[in-house]
């Protein structure tokens, strides 16, 4: 049984730490926070063991009247691999502490991608993480890209990718954020450093993003076209993704407009907080000129790369095979559960407690 | 003095009609409209003779005490030329009643391109409507498209055009519209109408447009690859545009992040309803990758066809060489004021009411 320590309980170290619950192989060998806010009695009502990650220590959590265990290192001893989901640039700061334990730890999307020997995405290059140190779990886009481009990559080569991303303006409790009522080019220069990213998992993808911010909060929708090297009907394509257990095709029937409609589906479906893990791909929007295949995803930013951190912590332990790890991590999970035609029952990563943490 | 006649005075009419009314060659024949609203106040505040088109006649006018010179027939009398700006699919409806005075009219792009002879953008095929009966503005994005295109076209060649139109979900008046917090690939199925109809204006181009709808009023945003023939350098591109009298490159000085600054801008400047008539790119984002340009550009769909419909009148009516019209339509409005280094003085279009109406 896996102990992962969870350092960071904002919106993805949350969504980790009950990912790594669900999992028959792991357990959460505890969460640091460095604030008594909300998502502090969230994380006691899990019973999950609370550590401080404040500059003066405990005293936060002891004023609120929180009983914490101690602070990150006490939490990096209990744990043998730390999953690091502090806000960006503060992870790199983290990585000495996990040095000087000698624990191995996943870093998120936000650092840069030599904070850690690999950039992983565990459709894409799972193996190179095997027995890694330090793993960085590239960000949602690039995760939801990644997804994309590797089935395409290995049976129809790429030539050419030119994506728009149509990047909510921030988290649904991100209230200081905006814009509103605007369209911003967000960087106006390009390529957005997304394209760049794709690169540290593809390094020989030729690829230029384009990065915009909207005033929407659910997801991310990426207007995406691939120059492929050969010429494949479009229906080959549809059977190539729908095959691929993180992708879904939104079928037309189910009337999923936008993100609003699916994460309506998703919360009716009873998935914790309405997560959806899977890269959404608009099945009508599918389309093929020549070599070109256009399409329409939508990524939510919360949540894809929640799969792709549990995996990484078996790629790292060499737990398992990157099949084995993958299957086990969506069957627990629920990844594809409510998004297909007849929706099957999965273990509950909220109710579902596993009985050691 | 050509008479022109302005059918619908909402969004685009009512600007259309204080366009006309600063030209020197042309004045305000009269402007008809459905209802007695707000706008209808604003009609006759600026002095133009109101006409009804309601179905049951003058009768709502005189109900709420305002006063009319008659029906659409009586103004399309008093016209030697008709803007038809009524909404979508109605335009097509009242062709009948321009045919039955032979009197030529303009169409905007709302209706289909075979309700006129000519698709028309005065930068890139103002001869063709010449003498034409029926002329199609076309709609504000194709416009901004069109107007990028026609001066690539003409000194690279362009193999393949990719767009991705963010699109303002409504109008700032469109109470009723949305989205709110969503973004909305629309259509779902690719292509969005916006490609073939720049196929209406340049039928040889190869282009495939993406439309989402976001929760934003102010303007659209293009996000734009151009594969060209040839692989000039990115400065060739800039100098290119710079010379277009349409075209606006936002320097990055400004610090305008998007259509809410740009538009503040212009309402600083004093230009009336703060209008935009320029596609204004950004030009930090002028990109070249090998043979492909990549770059945002804004534009305000409730002002840059306004131009447009000034020059469709000329042309129609054999009144100026293209280049004689879009320099008078240009000076008169003042197209290019407020977006140069050193703003000039033009004629302001509200308050330098022609005498003679």
């Amino acid at each position: 049984m896996l102990r992962v320590g969870i350092n960071g309980f904002g919106t993805i170290g949350k969504r980790v730490a009950d990912a790594v619950r669900a999992q028959p192989d792991m357990r959460v060998a505890g969460v640091a926070k460095r604030s008594p806010n909300y998502e502090a009695e969230v994380a006691l009502d899990r019973g999950y063991a609370l550590y401080s990650a404040a500059d003066d220590g405990a005293t936060p959590f002891e004023d609120a009247g929180l009983p914490v265990e101690g602070g990150v290192h006490d939490l990096v001893v209990e744990s043998d691999i730390v999953v690091d989901a502090t806000p960006s640039g503060v992870g790199a700061q983290n990585k000495g502490i996990y040095e000087a334990h000698d624990t191995p730890a996943i870093f998120q999307g936000g650092e840069d991608a030599d904070v850690a020997e690999v950039s992983f995405n565990a459709r894409a290059n799972y193996d190179d993480a095997i027995g890694a140190d330090f793993v960085r779990v590239v960000s949602c886009n690039t995760t939801g890209l990644s997804r994309l481009l590797a089935p395409l990559k290995e049976n129809y080569g790429v030539e050419n990718v030119r994506v728009t991303l149509v990047r909510r303006g921030g988290d649904p409790s991100d209230t200081g954020r905006g814009p509103i009522n605007d369209t911003l080019p967000d960087p106006i220069a390009i390529p957005s450093h997304h394209g760049p990213d794709v690169q540290t998992v593809f390094p020989d993808v030729r690829i230029t993003t384009m990065g915009l911010k909207v005033p929407s909060t659910l997801m991310h929708t990426h207007s995406l076209n691939v120059t492929l090297e050969s010429e494949p009907d479009v229906d080959e394509v549809r059977d190539l993704f729908a095959d691929e257990s993180r992708l879904f095709l939104l079928p037309e029937r189910l009337g999923i407009d936008g993100a609003g409609k699916l994460k309506e589906y998703t919360s009716d479906a009873g998935r914790p907080r309405g997560d959806v893990w899977e890269n959404c791909i608009w099945d009508e929007s599918l389309t093929m000129d020549g070599a070109d295949l256009y399409l329409f995803q939508a990524i939510h930013q919360e949540a894809d790369v929640v799969p792709e951190n549990v995996d990484a912590v078996r790629a790292i332990a060499d737990a398992a095979t990157k099949e084995e790890s993958v299957e086990r991590t969506n069957e627990a999970l629920g990844v594809g559960s409510g998004l297909t035609d007849h929706a099957v029952d999965h273990a509950d990563p909220i109710s579902d407690a596993a009985s050691d943490d």
